[in-house]
């Protein structure tokens, strides 16, 4: 039996998404809070609808792509929405990068209701959405994802089931956690290089093939050196993904000292207006603290 | 013409070094200070001097491989030192890590003697300097390091010149600060996902292929998650390469936070008496620190 799919949310990521869902064959009902962002998928054959409620009526799994904790729980739970219409044996899906903890309640109240849920947040950027070569880190019963993985397989490439309800979420904020240190820490090793009059970029290369190599160094690393911020991944997100963090830091009583350093980078950074850039940006922060600044971008 | 062959430091690294440059065809003048370190080289070939300074009487290129700043000063200007005999042409490569700084102010030593130095520290641990596999970062001239760079073929594969004098110790700091920090990221990621009742394998492999991915999570990882440190690289090092690149850091007016947060770590463990452990170890810290330790190591 074929799953009938709806999709809520069709911003940068959303968008991509669910056009890779159709174009693999998948029927659609969409939802998105502003009307006209449904026309592209109307046009590629997909069913608009009015809200997360309608979408509900008329799918068996249904994903949702939002900003934060709050709208999915607005689309799950709030005014018209899935959980008004949804029928016992359905799924949601949600793939936005939200707080463990409130995944966790969220699949706790639609369980209630007899349906399952997964929580796969993705990486990749609005890149990886486009080509469907997204990373999926999936939390929930390993059946519904199992259900769920061949809609998964048009939308991404490295799909890993992680744990049950929010481990998935906790995986992508551990994925932050790392990122947004070895950022730091690379931009301090080129911050070393430059004040000690040596080429960053010949260090870069040095450093590539040993122990201090990483994606970071590689592609980060080269963004600092072109002083080239075009995301790649918007600063203003890895703000909000090291909130959630730092909340489950705080919720869990463990200590993340050089998360919550990062996340000061990150916070100034978004406080500077640069939010829109790359978060390898935090680089332009390392460089004016050590006198090697060259204006405001 | 073949050059003549000098090496001081014959220790856990040193030792391999020496060999490989022997098992290469260069005939080896050596000195250690402790006389039984001599032997396995004797034995195979070398002769054996009974100060740097009798080594360098021999030798047009000389190698030093010892443990800080100290005792490079002390083998190249102390008492019996290189440069009571060496001659104008020769090259002294010190291939130790200390402080840049102190490099440079004794590349200007030795150039009053008509002597070039390089600096080319190495990493890649006692097993890249058995198999001849270390990376080798150099700083200084650069037609001095393509006259010495078949020895360096001899012990090293990943042979980079970085700059000038100094620049390699540079390019090594900025190895262990990238080092320092991504191991605590890492850690930190860990401790999250298992606070959270997620098992941190499942994370490391979900992370591995995408922007969070690293060496440092790869192996540094697995010797986390196996609670097994057994060197790799020893904490006790680590501590002296952090001291140098704070060092610097303080000599030059740079801010390096997350370096310096991450040399505390560093710092604890080898108060813990745990600074023979490879220094993935701190993840033993940021486990007790949130409550998931399991006993002192």
């Amino acid at each position: 039996m074929k799953e009938r799919v709806g999709f809520v949310g069709l911003g940068i990521m959303g968008r991509p998404m669910a056009l890779n869902l159709l174009r693999a064959g998948h029927g659609l009902a969409v939802h998105a809070r502003r009307a006209e962002m449904m026309s592209p998928l109307v046009e590629a054959g997909a069913a608009a609808c009015g809200s997360p409620a309608e979408v509900a009526a008329q799918a068996d799994i249904v994903f949702t792509m939002v900003s934060d904790t709050p709208d999915v729980e607005q689309v799950i739970l709030g005014d018209g929405g899935l959980v008004g219409t949804i029928r016992a044996g359905s799924v949601v899906v949600d793939m936005s990068t939200i707080s463990p903890s409130a995944t966790r309640a969220m699949a706790d109240r639609l369980r209630e209701h007899g349906v399952e849920m997964l929580d796969a947040p993705v990486s990749g950027g609005e890149r990886g959405a486009i080509d469907g070569t997204l990373s999926i880190m999936a939390g929930g019963a390993v059946e519904t994802f199992e259900r769920v993985r061949p809609l998964f397989e048009a939308m991404g490439r490295n799909i890993i089931h992680i744990g049950g309800n929010g481990a998935g979420q906790v995986a992508k904020a551990c994925n932050q956690v790392v990122i947004a240190q070895t950022l730091v820490g690379v931009g301090e090793a080129f911050i070393l290089a430059r004040a000690s009059g040596v080429d960053p970029a010949r260090v870069r290369a040095a450093l590539l093939g040993g122990f201090a190599g990483s994606r970071v160094l590689e592609v980060h690393g080269q963004r600092m050196l072109d002083d080239d911020y075009t995301p790649g991944f918007k600063t203003a997100l890895h703000q909000k993904d090291m909130r959630i963090a730092v909340q489950a830091a705080h919720e869990l009583g463990i200590a993340l000292p050089g998360a919550a350093q990062a996340a000061q980078y990150i916070n100034a950074l978004v406080g500077r207006g640069l939010g829109e850039l790359d978060s390898a940006a935090v680089f332009r922060l390392q460089e004016e603290l050590s006198g090697q600044g060259h204006g405001e971008g």
